[in-house]
């Protein structure tokens, strides 16, 4: 598969950016699609199409980063009181730039901004159900 | 402040939770209000209301856990084929339990699940301004 998408000639600098943050394994750059004002995007500099082809250790730097980007964007002029941090992987998530990308989006009130769906109350027999599901998947 | 929540109660084993993963410092189990079937929290064993109070090393390891429960979900009878990670940090952010949690949410088309909001197309020249903000905010 073409692993060419616009955030590598981000990252190699041959394509516009308003860069926020940079290291040796991250970098973070405003959306230029903004939720809200703010909205910052963090990716790992190496491809990593999805959350699979993720080195971990790059993973949880992105939210390291995360973390230090959500507590600047409440000092910032950008003046959030709250953060989102989102993240879409594969197309049926959402995804449309395939190349791993942590969302962080300050939040103020009134931005209308949100989730959309319904939770539901499962009983709890299926959801222990689910969960040795998932408990053996992750033991294989 | 009240350290109290429900996911302390469940991290020390005095409330019902269905488990799904547990290692020294993070647990995840599934969400009694799944927005869509299979949806799990990832939580931090230590007491943290916000990512601000987040030891980033733990951070690092949530969003990990989170990687390896995405993959488990795609071959889980939960059978989803995409993932969002979600996480509100502050109740202008639609956090509701003051105990940090990354929101694993499985996907599969129609499901009804999704981003509320319209993204904006600034000029370059606003996001230049607000990237100069943050970064002078992150080097403080």
């Amino acid at each position: 598969m073409n692993p060419y998408t616009i955030f590598g000639d981000i990252i190699a600098g041959r394509a516009a950016a308003s860069r926020v943050y940079e290291d040796d394994d991250v970098l973070a750059f405003m959306d230029i699609r903004p939720m809200t004002p703010g909205h910052v995007l963090v990716v790992p500099k190496v491809v990593a199409r999805s959350l699979a082809e993720l080195d971990p250790v790059v993973g949880g730097k992105l939210f390291q980063v995360g973390q230090r980007v959500a507590a600047a964007l409440r000092v910032s002029e950008v003046g959030c009181d709250g953060v989102n941090f989102f993240l879409a992987d594969g197309v049926t998530a959402g995804q449309e730039v395939f190349h791993v990308h942590l969302h962080v989006i300050p939040r103020t009130p009134g931005d209308g901004f949100g989730l959309r769906g319904r939770p539901t109350s499962p009983r709890r027999a299926d959801l222990d159900y689910l969960a040795g599901s998932i408990r053996g998947a992750l033991s294989r």
